[in-house]
């Protein structure tokens, strides 16, 4: 079995082997920038490695693990002209660098080009066939996830299950559908698929909530982020969210009013916000989420009918992406 | 053989049978707006009747039309925010009537539903594989030819090689690809099929070059947009280009004076202009050209191995498309 670093060596060589010369320069460049800033590559990388589950040979993997970091990048184009945002991984935004129009049409070419090395990435029609329902379907669940995420900014009344919709569509389903694309690569049963899939949608679900909870309670040090952006930026996190459930009326307002005020200095917004959690236990209640979905996506895991020395390293990607110290 | 007006018919009810009634709604509605607003539907229309040369049974060939169409229309929702378009036909952009982001995220969508209709559009994989390859390249084209257009907004040496390049990357290849489309669901041979991409190809660039010379010689009352609109906008058509190959160093001057002048009255302007072009004789070298690409589009049509009875609507169309009057 490959380890991560391995695979994403051999991603990294194919992204330079796909390296865009074409003309107009004004439309590739950009391609170019974006898939050549630096990054963890979990998405391409667990594919590789559930193809390598099932399979030795993980070329026909390739234009797979590459069309879904594509795909992923497309959205990070468009979503920062959305959430106007300057900076993507430390570097300015596309849109930000060339213009908005560019970051539009480099996008638009981007969502194609993973369509097209999907549609070139092997000779087995009925594999092809399956892997583009599953990636268009779960593009399509992408948008909806980000119309609801930019619904919600306006919203008073966001529920929590409305809150898990929306990550699920955001975020959850294309892990599920980067594993569940590996595994059909790989040839795995039908019954080990669906599996991978529904272990990648509880194991991105876990990764999102894990992220709300570092966002305010992790580790300035290894999170990477300003610890309290979310509180700062008024976004309705898990926490937020389940805050105003589980509160009376009178601290829900209070929290309400806190989030909402732009007056407030920064580190007295925070600290005030996190006293109202702490007083209604919410990092419990999220660390608590986060293990049922974390166990949902073991079982499925446990579930593949493969040998365990073949799950080694995808049991180390798991825990890396959720053993974040806090 | 199906007339224009019974295909026309046949696939607005496919759009009303795949209206979107799916949440989010503000993703949605955006599209079933786009979709709704009146147009011509030649795009669609075209594909179905060159499926029906070869095939009575256009039941498969109808999500190929459909999903050209939601392709063109998602190009114009994205085209629009770029040209800061205010107007669609004589309806307000999406842009304008929702907001920037909706038309970004709206036109994702609607990219990714012409491949989910493709994808879905019968259970032939080699026909399908076919039709994806085709489309995929023509979407990339058409994203190459949008971009070469903006860039020579700002370039001032714009060849007709190169002008050509572009209105053949951004219109003429997407009207290519619907016959060769609807030819190939059809179950048309390689070689009527690639005489119908050939001819759908000459097709598109002929139009396009009567476009740009009707927008100054055209006839008002049956043109549908204003005369003279390319010259007051600055427009690098194919008149204005053809003008500066073939004028001396004067007239070319005075010509680009003449035209990047923005104090100068818009009638004034267009009369201008008009004399200089009328002086070079640029309406005879467009008509030329256009006369020239019509032969070619119908050697390519001749050479179709079918009955003429079989050809009798499709040839309409093309006396349709091009004998628009001047």
């Amino acid at each position: 079995m490959l380890t991560f670093d391995e695979l994403k060596s051999i991603f990294l060589d194919y992204i330079n082997d796909n390296h865009f010369d074409e003309e107009p320069i004004g439309l590739y460049h950009p391609v170019n920038y974006l898939m050549n800033l630096p990054g963890k590559r979990i998405r391409p990388v667990a594919c590789l490695m559930t193809a390598n589950i099932f399979k030795e040979d993980i070329s026909s993997a390739l234009p797979i693990a590459y069309s879904i970091e594509m795909f992923h990048n497309f959205t990070l184009m468009h979503d920062d002209i959305m959430d106007d945002a300057d900076l993507r991984r430390s570097n300015e935004t596309v849109h930000i660098k060339y213009n908005v129009n560019t970051a539009i049409l480099s996008g638009d070419l981007m969502m194609i080009m993973s369509y097209k090395h999907l549609i070139e990435c092997c000779d087995n029609l009925v594999l092809k066939d399956k892997i583009l329902r599953l990636f268009t379907n779960t593009a399509i669940e992408v948008c909806e996830g980000q119309q609801y995420d930019m619904d919600f900014e306006t919203q008073d009344d966001v529920s929590i299950s409305r809150y898990l919709l929306m990550i699920k569509l955001k975020t959850a389903v294309l892990v599920a559908a980067t594993f569940k694309a590996g595994a059909i690569i790989g040839g795995a049963s039908d019954e080990d698929t669906d599996n991978l899939y529904k272990y990648g949608l509880n194991l991105g679900l876990a990764f999102q909530i894990q992220d709300d909870i570092l966002d305010t309670y992790g580790d300035q040090n290894t999170f990477g982020k300003k610890i309290g952006g979310d509180i700062v930026q008024n976004k309705k996190t898990y926490l937020y969210l389940k805050s105003l459930e589980m509160a009376d009326k009178e601290s829900a307002d209070r929290l309400k009013a806190i989030y909402n005020n732009t007056d407030i200095p920064e580190v007295e917004k925070i600290k005030k916000v996190k006293l109202i959690f702490d007083n209604l236990n919410i990092k419990e209640q999220a660390d608590k989420l986060v293990a049922e979905l974390t166990e949902n996506a073991m079982d499925h895991f446990n579930a593949i009918s493969v040998p365990d020395e073949k799950l080694i390293e995808i049991k180390k990607l798991a825990e890396f992406l959720l053993k974040r110290s806090l």
